[in-house]
């Protein structure tokens, strides 16, 4: 039956659960806070459904719990860091927080962080810098289960990124995996006895699937086929090579080896509109495209949301009447 | 019959058919390389096909053929420009030799430039700066012929981006529409009396439509849905609204009154990879990837290639056998 908690009563189950394994009680608090906005925003996979993987990493050394982010490499608009295996909440959220500082001085940073676990809905912390005004990109690399374009083997990961562009307390926020669709999606439809699009994985035998049985033990395609190939690609070498973290299978699942980090990486650029132009008129600018597009005329029976509108619309209802599970 | 001419050819051909309508001669040669470029590999829509196009535009003032690009703002790392109206080429080759200037003295760089007519393929741009070593982004806004996610009205452009990622001289090179496909594979279909693949386009009721007569009195969809959506999305923010150039309706068609400007823009991102790591162990790093990407097996009868590698062969092959036209 459903049950209906509030956002501040899932952080703190969460807060609890991480610090009787043993957490930082700081670090348990964001990562309480980036599940829970996931699950308030409708972004199940990355909400309390993690919990359990997160508190088996914990328990077998895979996340350090107590680790500190360190700085590898620093210039006046650009830094390098290393999360030490702790949370990717904790590193990723301490990379947006130097590039923030330093985007105080500069029109555009970016930066870098290695070696972290899961780091939750990066939704999460381009928003946070959207609302303080900022563009905002960040890529993330992950463990190989996407087929390059043309092949049937998994190299790739999911590699997703998120755009935030400022708009008050209301930006737009882009967040999506570069795979046509994430695993979870073709595993529901295997329970339901559904049929999926044969765009979203291949079979053992390469060829393009809809019997989600036939795609589980396949491989997922990239999104769009080689225009998503091409941008997993881009954030391959963006958040792994240039990062000095884990590339494709130098990266775990975190369903998997719960005993080793997931070394995983993040790659973050934040730019300061007003290198461009005063705000005032960013806001009347970015508001009349909002408009355009929001006064389009919708399909049959269909309305038009922007960008991560949606989610933040789950999110409000979620503020008063709580999340269902 | 087919004839082959050489990419120097095509290049004198549309320098001096530029040059007769009165072009400036330096604009002049880099509107021919870009155009010679696009054909030499294989992107036949931003090649040769686009002459009379801009000559039209000459003709009746829509291009400013002697227009200086200036620079509008700036700081350190950032700059804005204004085009005035004058070749796109002219426009988003001053804003990335700007910013490739700036890059010397910084880890990241970025500017937007407006005002500009057709830029042709942005991949002449992204490519040149990642041969320099530098990762680039570059994004571009164009008229409205794509409906935003859930509507059945053109709002948004195509909007394309791209992406350059150094490797010695055969950069990975991203460059794509953000539409499903290009309406030009559409008008091909329809001439072919072929069926289109149902995800492009919709029909003049809304409804996703596998006739191509009827997507032509439609409208284009995103590619890949929502996530399409959400980049085009971006790419007018980026490009349209931080550029201070035109928005959705404000810019025009590149076949569309010739006597305007296009009034288009273009926002570009350059990163310095020494900020990250020595160039020797980048270089290390992103062989390994490329040699997991490529030692991938295979779908059967199919061939994996690096974003940008089947255009970099189609542009050897055309250096030593000339262009098909």
């Amino acid at each position: 039956m459903a049950e209906y908690k509030s956002i501040e009563t899932v952080k703190k189950e969460i807060l609890d659960a991480l610090c009787a394994a043993g957490a930082d009680r700081n670090n348990a608090l964001l990562v309480a806070e980036s599940l829970a906005f996931a699950d308030a925003r409708g972004t199940r996979s990355h909400g309390l459904n993690m919990l359990d993987a997160y508190l088996e990493r914990i328990r077998q050394g895979g996340i350090n719990t107590g680790a500190k982010t360190s700085v590898v490499r620093e210039t006046g608009s650009s830094v390098v860091m290393d999360c030490n295996g702790g949370f990717g909440q904790t590193g990723v959220q301490d990379l947006m927080d130097r590039l923030l500082e330093k985007v105080k001085s500069q029109s555009i940073v970016c930066g870098s962080v290695r070696n972290i676990n899961h780091c939750g809905a990066l939704a999460f912390y381009t928003r946070r810098a959207a609302v303080k005004g900022y563009v905002s990109l960040l890529f993330a690399n992950a463990n190989p289960t996407v087929a390059p374009f043309g092949s049937m083997e998994a190299v790739l990961g999911t590699n997703p990124f998120s755009v935030g562009l400022p708009f008050g307390n209301r930006p737009i926020v882009l967040d999506m995996a570069t795979s046509a669709v994430a695993k979870a999606k073709i595993y529901q439809a295997a329970k339901e006895g559904k049929k999926i699009d044969p765009s979203w994985a291949l079979d053992a035998g390469g060829s393009p699937t809809d019997d989600p049985a036939k795609a589980i033990n396949g491989v997922l395609t990239a999104m769009a086929g080689p225009k998503g190939y091409g941008i997993a690609v881009a954030v391959e070498i963006l958040a792994g090579v240039l990062s000095g973290g884990g590339i494709t299978g130098e990266v775990n699942s975190v369903h998997k080896n719960p005993q080793a980090g997931m070394n995983s990486g993040a790659f973050g650029i934040l730019i300061d509109i007003h290198a461009f132009m005063p705000e005032e008129e960013y806001s009347t600018r970015i508001a009349k495209l909002i408009d355009e597009i929001k006064s389009a005329k919708p399909q049959p029976g269909q309305k038009i949301y922007l960008p991560g509108e949606i989610e933040d619309n789950n999110y409000d209802a979620a503020l008063k009447s709580g999340i269902e599970y």
